[in-house]
Parts: C-alpha cells; sequence; structure tokens
C-alpha cells in the first residue's frame, strides 16, 4: 500500500463518499431495511457505550438522575406547546392501530387507537406531564432528571449516524423555581458538553447561542457547541435549552413558593445523540480510515502475533498472551484497558490493515525475533503506519497509559489546528462572504469554505439570504469581542460577533 | 407504629394491592398516560441500571458483543416464521403513516406507509435479516450479539414491571454452525440467568423446559428460570430458546461449512426483562415496603444525622459527612459504595420510614451523643426496625461490606425458605391437586397454593384441562428424579417430573 489509501475515495476526492466508506471499512454500522433506520455494530455500539457511560458520570456528578418515560406521545399532547407542535409534528412516526389480522393470507392493521400515537421525536411533553404530577413545592425543586432512549424522526436523506430516523440520545429535563436558576442549569449542562466534546470525544468545539431562527422549538433560548468536521462544514454536536415557563405553562407544571403563592416552573432541557460518533469519524478519520480516540475505543489496544512457522505459534501466542495480561491491570481514563490478542488466521497484513481501518489507538506486533528477545513492536495509529517503537516487554504496561494519553491529545491538537487554520476572520464585504462559500469547481464535490467569524446586524432576514447559499449562523459564540463593526452580510452597524457556515 | 405495617394492606390482606402500594410508597414507578407504558422514575430506575451492569458484564464474561438493531419491523418480515407470526401479530403498535398535518384545527396522520412498520415485540426477524448479510462461512460463526432495548407488546391490563406494553429487556441472538453448539449456548445462557438470579437478585430460581405448548413461537425448545413470589404463584423471570434452523430458514441465514456446502445456520435468542424487578419486589418486598438486595440497590447506605437543636446541626452534619467520605472508599460487589447523607430538613420520622418503605439495606443515624461518644447506630433492613447495632465510627468501613453482603445472602436464604415451604412433592391425586389449587374463600384475595412437583404423561391436553383452573405447568426441571409414577392429571404413567403452579 505505498501509494494507495486504505479508503478509496480519499476525503479530497468525495468527502461524504469517504465518510460512507470508512464505516463500512471499520466494520460499525449499516442501513437497514426499514427506511432511514440503522444497524449499529458491535463496533460502533461499543464506541457509544464508552461515550454513554463517561457522559452519564458528568450528568451524574452534576446532580442528575436517570429516568425512563413512554416510548409514546399521545397526539394531543404535542398541542400543548404551540410552536414545538410545530417544529416536531412534521415528520414523525405514527402508531394507529394496536393489533394485525390475518385477513386473505395477508396481515392487516386492525383495532384502531382512539387516539394517535407518536413515536417520541423528543419527550418534553411526555416528561412534562409526569413532571406536572411530581413538583408540587418549592422543596420539590429543582428537579434534575435525565433519560437515555431512541428517538424517531422520520428522515428523508438518511445518513449513518448523522440523520437517521431513530436515534440514540440522552435528553436531560430540569424543573426550577427561579428563572436564575433555570438558566445556570442551561449553561452548566452547555459547558458539561464542551468538556466532554472537548476531552472525550478529542473535538474542539465552539460554545454559542443559536439565532432566533434555528432555535428549539419552544425554547426561549437554545444554546449548542459548533464542531468543524474536516471538510470544514460545522456540526452542531450538543445543545442545552432555555424553555422559560413555556412548556411549564403546555403542561402545567406549578409549584408553591415560599410565600404559598402558586406559580409555574422554569424548565429546561439538553441533549446529544449518537450523531457524536458522525462527529468523530468525520473529526480524526484519515484516508486510511477510522481514528477512535483511546477513551472512546472499544479496544486500547490489538496485540497480533507473527509466527511465520506453524510449530513456533503456540509459543507465539503464549508470549501474545502474557503481553495481554499485563496491559488488563492498567487502568487509562474510566477504566482497565480492553486488549485484545488476534489469533485469527488470517494473513498478517490483512489483519493489520483490518484494525488500522477500525481506528484502533495501538497495535502490537509480537514475533519469534522479539520473543526471543523479550521484545514488542508497537505502532500508534496517530503515527505514520510503518513507525516502530519497539519496547521491552516488561515496560509496554507502564508505558502505556501515557502513550494513548498522548495519542488523545495528539488527535484534539491536529483537530484544532484544522479548525483554526480554516476559521476565517477578516470578511468584511459580502463579496468575499460568498466568493468564500462558493465552489470553485461545481461539478465535482470539493473540500472549500470554513467558518466565518464575522459581525451580524441581528436581522433575522440575513439567515433568509444566507439560505440560498446554504450557509447558516452556526452560534453567537458565549465569547464575545464586544467590538463595533459593520454586519458582513448587510454592512449595517452590528456588535454581535457569529460564526457563519455550511452545515450538516 | 407498633402495631402498624408501613404499607396498606399487608400481603395477606390483599397481595396485588399490597404490590401497587410498594411500589408507589418506594417511589419506583407509576402509571402513565399512555395505555399500558408506564414511567420508571429514578429509585426504580436506578435499580434497572444495577441489574443492567452487573448482567451485561455477564453477557460479555460469555463471549457475547452488544449491538442495536432497528426499532421497527417491516409487516412482511414479521411473516418469515409461520409459527412466529401468529404468536407476536397479535397485539401489537402498529405504525401506518410519518406525517402530522393540522387540518380543522387539529393535528391528523398522513402520509401513508406503503408497507405498515410494527414497533419491534421482539427482534429475531429484524436481527435475523442483518445476521444473512453478516454470516457467510464458518469462520464468521458464531456470532454472539446481545443486545439492550425497548420493546413493545400491547397489553389490555398492564401491572408496573410485570405486564406492561412498553418494557425493558436484553435479548440475545446467536448464530451457530451446529445443532450442538447452539443447544450450548441455549442451556449456557440459562445458568447464566439462574447464577445472575439467585446471586445478584437473591431470587432462587428452578431451572426447566417449557412445554411445547408454553414454547417460544418458533422456537424448537424453550427453556426458562421460575422462581415463586410470596403468594406462591410462579414468575418466569428469563428464557433461553433453541430456535433450530427456523429462523435460519425464515431469514436466509446460510454459511459455507469447511466442505465447501452451503447449509443453514443454527440460531439461539434469550432475554430478560424490567418483570425482574417486579419479581424483586414480590420476593423480598415486606408489610413495610420494599426491601432491595444490595447488589441492586441504588444506594447502599442512608445517614441521617439527627440534630434536636438546632445549633448543633452543622456539626452533626459535618460528622455524617465524615462517615459518608469514609464509606465511599469501600467497595461492594462491582462497584464502590453509593452513600447518601438525608439532610432534608423533614420529621426524623417520617424521613426513616420513607427509607425503609424504599428498601434501602442500611440506615446509619447520628445524633449529638453518638457523635460524643464517637458512635453510629446502624440499622438494617433485613432485621427488625428497631434493632441497632453500634459501631465505633473508625470500623463501619471495614463492617460495611460484610454487613451488606449478610443481607444479601439473608434476603435468598428467607426467600429460599418460603419456596421450599411452599413446593408440595407428596400430592398424588387429581382431587388433591384441585383442592390445592382452589382458594378456600372465593370472595376475598387469598394467598393459598403454591408449586406442586409431580409427574406429567407428557399429553398436552392436560395443560387445557388445566387452564380452567389458571394452573400451568410451570416447567420441566433439569434435575429429574428419573423415577416412574402416575401422572398428577390423568394417572396414566409418567416419567416426567413437572412443576405445577398458577404464574403471573
Amino acid at each position: 500500500m505505498a501509494n494507495e489509501t486504505a479508503i478509496t475515495p480519499t476525503r479530497q476526492a468525495d468527502y461524504p463518499e469517504w465518510y460512507q466508506q470508512v464505516i463500512k471499512a471499520a466494520d460499525m454500522a449499516e442501513s437497514s431495511p426499514v427506511r432511514g433506520c440503522m444497524v449499529i455494530k458491535p463496533w460502533g455500539y461499543g464506541i457509544w457505550e464508552n461515550l454513554q457511560r463517561q457522559l452519564d458520570q458528568r450528568i451524574r456528578d452534576t446532580g442528575h438522575e436517570n429516568a425512563y418515560f413512554p416510548l409514546f406521545i399521545p397526539l394531543s399532547f404535542l398541542e400543548k406547546e404551540a410552536t414545538h407542535v410545530q417544529g416536531f409534528a412534521k415528520e414523525c412516526a405514527v402508531v394507529t392501530h394496536h393489533r394485525l389480522e390475518e385477513k386473505g393470507g395477508k396481515l392487516v392493521p386492525t383495532a384502531p387507537l382512539e387516539e394517535p400515537l407518536i413515536v417520541r421525536p423528543t419527550s418534553e411533553t411526555i416528561i412534562g406531564d409526569s413532571f406536572s404530577k411530581w413538583v408540587k413545592s418549592y422543596r420539590d425543586l429543582p428537579l434534575l432528571i435525565n433519560q437515555w432512549a431512541n428517538v424517531v424522526r422520520w428522515e428523508m436523506r438518511p445518513r449513518l449516524f448523522l440523520r437517521t430516523a431513530e436515534f440514540l440520545w440522552q435528553e436531560g429535563h430540569t424543573v426550577h423555581a427561579t428563572e436564575k436558576e433555570a438558566r445556570e442549569e442551561t449553561m452548566k449542562m452547555l459547558e458539561v458538553y464542551r468538556e466532554f466534546a472537548e476531552n472525550v470525544l478529542a473535538i474542539p468545539v465552539i460554545a454559542g447561542e443559536k439565532t432566533e431562527g434555528e432555535r428549539f422549538p419552544g425554547a426561549d433560548n437554545t444554546y449548542c457547541i459548533e464542531a468543524m468536521m474536516q471538510d470544514r462544514k460545522a456540526l452542531q454536536a450538543g445543545t442545552s435549552h432555555y424553555l422559560g415557563q413555556n412548556f411549564a405553562k403546555g403542561s402545567d407544571i406549578t409549584f408553591t413558593n415560599e410565600q404559598g403563592e402558586i406559580q409555574h416552573a422554569y424548565t429546561t432541557s439538553w441533549g446529544v445523540s449518537t450523531r457524536l460518533i458522525g462527529a468523530m469519524i468525520m473529526t480524526h478519520g484519515d484516508d486510511d480510515g477510522l481514528r477512535v480516540p483511546p477513551k472512546l475505543a472499544p479496544r486500547h489496544v490489538v496485540i497480533l502475533p507473527i509466527s511465520p512457522k506453524p510449530e513456533q505459534q503456540s509459543a507465539i501466542f503464549a508470549y501474545a498472551d502474557s503481553i495481554a495480561a499485563s496491559l488488563q491491570s492498567v487502568r487509562y481514563a474510566d477504566r482497565t484497558l480492553a486488549v485484545q490478542v488476534d489469533k485469527r488466521d488470517l494473513r498478517g497484513g490483512e489483519k493489520n490493515w483490518q484494525w488500522i481501518k477500525k481506528g484502533i489507538p495501538v497495535r502490537i506486533e509480537v514475533g519469534p525475533r522479539d520473543m526471543e528477545s523479550s521484545n514488542v513492536v508497537v505502532y500508534r495509529r496517530d503515527k505514520p503506519h510503518k513507525e516502530k517503537l519497539i519496547l521491552k516487554s516488561s515496560e509496554v504496561a507502564e508505558k502505556i497509559a501515557a502513550i494513548l494519553e498522548e495519542i488523545q491529545q495528539n488527535y484534539y491538537n491536529e483537530a484544532l489546528r484544522t479548525r483554526e487554520a480554516n476559521i476565517v476572520r477578516n470578511i468584511s464585504t459580502f463579496e468575499e462572504f460568498k466568493a468564500f462559500f462558493t465552489p470553485k469547481n461545481q461539478e465535482k464535490p470539493e473540500i472549500h469554505g470554513g467558518f466565518v467569524l464575522a459581525k451580524w446586524c441581528g436581522d433575522s432576514k440575513v439567515e433568509e439570504t444566507l439560505k440560498e447559499m446554504k450557509v447558516t449562523i452556526r452560534c453567537m459564540p458565549l465569547e464575545q469581542s464586544g467590538t463595533q463593526g459593520a454586519c458582513v452580510i448587510t454592512g449595517r452597524p452590528a456588535t454581535v460577533d457569529a460564526i457563519f457556515a455550511k452545515a450538516y
């Protein structure tokens, strides 16, 4: 594979197709016969489980408890919040019958429901119903609940992990006595997401507020973390919503305050989903396939025994097993190392490339000569594939955690460099702006553009203009310069800094 | 509460109503406005999470990997296995539309699906579709997959945890090259369930095979673990199915064997669900509420600071916190202790009873005198509520794990004694059999009956006769006496030992 890459096409040649091929080559997921739904295979699901465990810990550490609410939402519940219904009642799975009967050799739906149910696209309204019963007094507040669940939003153009009809996520839902507390919660969880994205997913993100046009339907304010993919498009990696009293009014969540008065509560909601796996692929993957940050890797290390002569095999296997045993006592991040000795009867080259494409952080080769000299050969996924590190078998266990942490950091730093190189801060006219977002070659897919950090006058009509160019205001970063300037679109006086980009 | 119980009614007075009240008093779950669906509240969900984590470890330790498959199953998939469709196509949630539109101020379903989808009641057919693509050669076998998911089976008479339209479960699905291997897998997972039920849930179970009439639709053999509740009814706590080649043929799961011939594979499936929480409640609960085995308890220990004088409060709180800190370094079973200091402003008696009703294994009271003498007062949920154990604060941490393990063992032993006392082995005539299962008082609910271990001639017509008495053959225990005898129902010669009981 001297001048070839393991993934065809390369990122540069056709980024969307590269994405699909990386998933396939890593054996992470596949489309299902159910339109828009995906099958998450063990390697992909293992990444999700690691993500879930580490985020769950952060959600607990900030005082939240997990619970579980129904999959179905009665139609009438959706109507409780006027803006919400418009946002979520469009494309969803509607359950209308609860029985199947055989008629003329075919199964047909029978027993129509009095009120159709929709499969939850998000759970504000059904959880709000419970909360209205749970909350009675200020003593019951704050109520801090999280749910891990599947949700369904019908998708016409699904893409694995990024946009699927069914996806997995967590959704936090909290109730507070005051606006101040609810706003603090909203920002606290945004910060949890930022720290998690950067430290666990190794994805640098920009935390900011969405414009009115991009808000969660029913929210007073929506905050988000935005990441840049390697094709320079933005991906919204998590959102945190301050819902004001809108849903409390819709679901009748009231409480008696310390003065004995009954008042509506203030609520928040926040979520991240399996979409983060898509973000991970597109941030770290290279032309040889997936690269999984060690904190998310289903396995940290694969040991590849190489035995040219059949009679050496059992000795080499035993040596490989002993290395594995020494590694399994090591802890990295929040768990003990996951190590696999790959004893499959498969050509060494093919086996090796399978693991490269899966993005395992570390490969360790052990052959007869290594065994004789008590060595192992270590290959890192963040380095060129042929770059060897020869270690004594006795020192692998002691050095592996530092190696994994270096890989984790290198992925983050590399992503940060890519992003910083593609945030443009000096575009000041609409002409420059248009040129920046217009592909040079209309014929073939092309990596171009990036993030434009510029002033926005705050007029939502600007967003309409941008839509024609498929550009959106991703967010108004929390870190604002506070300077005066001219809106990059309208030229009008503007103070707000905004991130403009094409997005997933 | 001298002669009173915390739960009204008692088990003896009205067992089904006692069950509902225990759940309510422990704040575990509640019905939802969606017919048949439940809301699992934090204390109930915490138990599920502990159950899930410990079972998941056992499923991994036996070589399985987790994955995730679609929530929806196309109607035509259900039809792939003839027996299966009859068993599962009856009561299910059918999705027929994928859009809602406002018409005349009301939301109505639009955009009908070409083929209706059903919400998975179990996933053999949709997973089989993936497996048919994943399995090509004998080298791909065995394929050992598990899924944690929600499933839906429409229920007309739901009961929290025991029978709900939506429930949470794990479903294992495996593919093997030979019948022998698939049968070994079926029995291995049955044994995993047995060990898990007894060692984690502290529920003694009888492992056995179901009769043909009670088999999973489409299985060649269904095995189960059966537990006895305190009302002496049986509860099926887990099942493991040998599916032969039935589903492999339905889903076209074929592989090329070592001889180069293409043949159908052999499959298994096995599952346990949130129903296990119902079993736990009904096995261990008493007239003062829930008793959670320590291995499942969301929190192991609550510390209750008692400060009669307001000026002592901060000192007592600090003392309680120091005890909590010393406990949080202790490991019990597979995790560090979960300890809560309950500082709520609530009457001591009420607070104490809340925790008793929640079934927390250990309560520790600390008051001014305890603090002065560096003592703590330990109360155990497996002992009379007033039975105190006074420990030095310095020795609590060292003794707590042994106390928890004792409680875990006591629950198991108590349940085993109850079960053994209510398995009747000397019923030999149908008259005695009928009398055993006929309530003495037809007017009010009554605890009667138990398990009858007796001979069965193997005729499935017997099961029809039993149905009138609401009795079923729960299983043919794996441990068979091998003796000759007469069928307890027909009097015909019989060799098979069977467990007869009323059941949930």
